[in-house]
């Protein structure tokens, strides 16, 4: 089984994006973000919710096609009602199932590249199948906006494998994440 | 002018408890928590809000007396309405008011802890009044509870001043708050 990774740029206080959307205050060039860069470059799967995917919309991403950015990597797009009137042969639109997800961990090439968005994030680690979250934590506070996982219900136990620290304010931190102890503990 | 420092612990998706106050989940022991303790040992004045003061309450507090962790401090703690029949002599009760926060700046002999909570570190936070933010982040995952920060309006920028890594998963990520840059972003 391959792993989910959700490897996500936040605010200190747990956002990924303000209101409407609004990520103009993380920072978008410099070395942790070519880090960043070179590990989804050896990914071969994305998976993202719909509004992640429509999301890109708005940088000019035709409906249907892939996200320029991971035009490398197999797409899967969570969704019950996003509708395409063609798509690329690497696009699949999934319904947010258990055994579609663990499918796609048994058969992808590569770990997977969980890209977002909060909603998709809280479904999967409620249904225990994020592996790894790695947050680009940014020099800011927004105070609302995308939550880092929505709509969860119980604490989830992680441990610390990585700390990355970049001149620029970037902190990454990587974890795994440990469902056997959050159960104990729950 | 000495600091307001906001040296508080928070889960990495920016909770500092979880439903009906839960810390529960908080590592409260080891090397970080003592690097924190001797920092805190350090420093002659407390400011907190009502709600964190009586959290203090379940702990065995009697009201009105001084937070035996912070016993070396002199207390400040900010309400329109705690009532208390008597206190001790190094616990003050204030009005929510910038130049009563600018006062206590001026008079302190150090720096001055904010021991929380996310409601008052807000209305701080809003009127520019905090200095330097350390995050213990915990490796935990909570998705609702007290936030850091609580009825923020503006994005605030940080400058990240530190880094400190604890062998059991806590980090420390220490910021100065960059209002300037803040004001002409937003």
């Amino acid at each position: 089984m391959k792993k989910i990774v959700y490897y996500i740029a936040s605010t200190i206080d747990g956002f990924i994006a303000g209101e409407h959307d609004d990520v103009s205050g993380f920072i978008q060039t410099g070395a942790g973000v070519e880090t960043y860069f070179n590990e989804i470059r050896r990914m071969q799967t994305v998976i993202m919710g719909r509004r992640t995917y429509e999301f890109a919309y708005r940088f000019g991403l035709i409906p249907g096609d892939l996200v320029p950015l991971y035009s490398h990597m197999n797409h899967y797009i969570f969704s019950d009602n996003l509708q395409l009137d063609h798509h690329d042969e690497h696009l699949k639109i999934c319904k947010l199932d258990v055994d579609e997800v663990n499918n796609i961990k048994r058969t992808s090439a590569t770990d997977i590249y969980l890209c977002g968005g909060g909603q998709l994030a809280g479904w999967l680690l409620r249904n225990e199948l994020i592996d790894i979250i790695k947050v680009k934590f940014n020099p800011v506070i927004i105070g609302k906006g995308v939550k880092l996982f929505e709509n969860l219900e119980d604490r989830i136990n992680l441990n610390l494998i990585k700390s990355e620290h970049y001149r620029d304010g970037l902190q990454v931190l990587s974890y795994e994440v440990n469902y056997l102890r959050s159960r104990i503990n729950s």
